[in-house]
């Protein structure tokens, strides 16, 4: 006997966990539909050259790779991004610009687990590719809020900031050449503070005191515990965007307008209360190199962001020589999952089963599908029990599967097609019933 | 720059494809939903222990294993059989008996490619788990003509034997110790015709020609060519049965009172005619013991059988002290969807946008997305044009996507809350239309 184990890090889906997961997939996926995206897919395995680009730092020591039958280097995608890269740049003349496109699936990692944290997850990818409008990067956020508000795990704010304003202060303060570096420092102040992230400024970069206090100011974030202290609301985000606009000057309006053009939008549209601007959010990924946010549910602010993204200048180009810009975002399914997923199955229902019909004798199976099947039609889920089994075994398994309705046909009743049912639950019965008064008491 | 490439056997999903391969599963799925399964999921890698079982064969050659960070003999799981007997295994004590599950996943096999075949594919798996009865076996085949008509392929048959009665007939010729070898050998007959079956019965296993002539004589087969000539239809079924009732005796009554009650629920329920008792139906694989089949589409017998199972007496047994019976089968979805994928995008729809808004003027965006979003809470899927580019080009954008309908919003239109559309097909225009009245010409 081979014992029955997984691998560390890794889990299975039980039918309650599953059915909560696909259906939190689901309503993302008719979101994204709704807003003219199209989904696409890649393949797990690619070339490890491939996947790992230029390569470094974490990813190169948790990738699955190995080598195939061919002797080919290859390995497991551990995000979604990199193989958007090379699909846009192999299927770029199929392609209809700009494409609006959506990647759900699994990828692989091969980290630390923590509570709630697997080597395979699943991410969740939209992207805008091929126009620079800020109208892409709007449409971006809405699906956002539409995505937030669907999953519906509570009140979410989506903290929206843009990279080129933290520029433009950077070049006025002389200190553009390290911009990436500074960038990578500040998206760290809400995980260490503020206290080392000037450390970091000051003697790790070797930025003058005065400055680094000018750069920890333009944050506007007076205590890093609190992950939600950057950020501006209603009126105060164009109070601040005016004071940028004195503060930086005509040559940087681009951006600042590019701020005020997002927002007031949503202050037309009258959904500014779920947005915030916020300094503060810089997104340590460095291929972002314009508008940046993060999303937080308001009592659950430990789960981190559960949606994040940002604008890019150039995705492909490691692949092409075409230049692709974009802009996109990832739902944390698997942040989101833990948020609803059921402790238990006695908590969640382990089947969306409406009515279950009896198997009272056996020669009359085929009456039992035709009920079911006619029940089926009306959009009912009915299940028919399968097995030999006395009565109580079959209420048991209708109350272990969390099924509401029973149904029993006996000779009497199949004659004159019409049914008795139960609601388990409440132990109300019903006698005689119709097919289609039976659909209408389920409501469907 | 790295060169952008795939590996050799894998695919990339453009979104005409995509959609069609989404579609087919929602399409399966729900099927399972109405009949009262639930989904399960389990892990793309798992210790090579676990998946190898036994071993042997074309698995091992074919897996794709290797050794992770943690040193850990690990591989790509090759089909949802072994994952589900682990996962049973495991979660015994929290599943509920009978237990009916759907499983649908990528799986990997580094074997040789083929025309429409690939390294990764998804497998499409449906089982009744813990039932000894026939009504098992019944559900499954009901769920199988369930899921060929929702696919919409072609008129289809389903092929049905019980293997049990192909033992009891060689245990009346004396040939049961042989039984493994004899039921794979004629599995094959389709592929090698009935000359070369007969060779390797009586060359191969040793048996007398005269047994070896009655074996093939029990396969109702003439013509090895044609996949359906071991088919018997309608009444000859009944015929047939009973001609086995006579050849076997009594001793063997069981399996025939099987077979018989299949057909006879079926011919009750007026569906006999989606079904065949075929005889030389065997199934290649070593675990079923029972009920077996095969189905086909009628006039594309050349892409083989595309959903096929039996019923096993004991799938986890190497995994676990408790026995586990069942019966189950396998939608083949990429043989399905290589029926139904489009050659080209120019002949399917590249997205499922139903309308496309215009965008004539920037400031104007809010006003695009507020309609949008009245449209989409009635259920249609409205795109807004991202992009600042002229009018042709977007109309050019909404050919491409196979978009129908164009909406064009300018300032005397967003005064009054009515609209111009137009649909690009039939070049017909209508003015001044509120967002409900558009609602329903979209037809939604």
């Amino acid at each position: 006997m081979i014992e029955p184990r997984l691998l560390k890090g890794f889990r299975d889906y039980l039918p309650a966990s599953m059915l909560q997961k696909k259906k939190l997939i689901y309503k993302l996926e008719s979101i994204f539909e709704k807003f003219g995206f199209v989904p696409i897919d890649t393949p797990a395995l690619e070339y490890s050259e491939i996947l790992l680009g230029k390569g470094g730092g974490d990813t190169e020591k948790q990738i699955y790779r190995f080598l195939d039958h061919g002797n080919r280097d290859v390995a497991l995608r551990f995000d979604l991004t990199v193989p958007l890269a090379r699909f846009v740049s192999l299927n770029y003349d199929k392609l209809i610009f700009p494409f609006k496109c959506s990647h759900i699936g699994p990828v692989w990692r091969g980290e630390n687990t923590q509570k709630g944290r697997y080597r395979e997850f699943y991410q969740c990818d939209f992207d805008i590719l091929g126009s620079n409008s800020i109208e892409s990067d709007i449409e971006i956020l809405l699906i956002i809020k539409a995505g937030l508000e669907s999953i519906n795990v509570g009140d979410f704010r989506i903290n929206v900031n843009n990279r080129k304003i933290l520029n433009a202060m950077l070049k006025k303060l002389n200190l553009m050449d390290k911009s990436v570096e500074i960038l990578r420092v500040i998206d760290k102040i809400h995980k260490i503070g503020i206290e080392k992230v000037l450390k970091e400024l000051v003697d790790g970069l070797s930025i003058e005191k005065v400055l680094a206090d000018e750069i920890i100011d333009s944050l506007n974030i007076k205590n890093a515990d609190d992950r939600y202290k950057g950020e501006l609301l209603n009126d105060e985000i164009f109070e601040a965007i005016s004071k940028l606009r004195t503060k930086l000057g005509n040559e940087h309006s681009e951006c600042i307008n590019e701020l005020e053009l997002i927002f007031s939008t949503f202050k037309k549209m009258n959904i500014l209360k779920y947005f915030s601007y916020n300094p503060s959010v810089t997104r340590g990924l460095d291929y972002y190199t314009g508008t940046v946010f993060e999303s937080f549910i308001l009592n659950k602010k430990d789960y981190g962001s559960i949606c994040s993204g940002g604008r890019y200048d150039n995705l492909i180009g490691l692949y092409s020589k075409n230049v692709i810009i974009g802009v996109g975002a990832s739902f944390g399914l698997d942040r989101i999952f833990s948020m609803i997923e059921p402790d238990n199955q006695a908590t969640a229902r382990s089947s969306n089963t409406d009515i279950l019909i009896f198997n009272l004798n056996s020669s009359d199976f085929a009456e039992y599908q035709l009920i079911a099947g006619k029940l089926r039609n009306l959009g009912i889920n009915a299940e028919v029990y399968v097995d030999k089994k006395k009565i109580q075994n079959q209420f048991a398994f209708a109350e272990k599967k969390s099924i509401d309705y029973v149904l029993f046909a006996g000779e009497e009743e199949i004659k004159n097609n019409a049914y008795n049912i139960k609601n388990i639950k409440t132990n109300e019965e019903k006698k005689s019933l119709k097919i289609e008064d039976i659909a209408k008491i389920i409501g469907k």
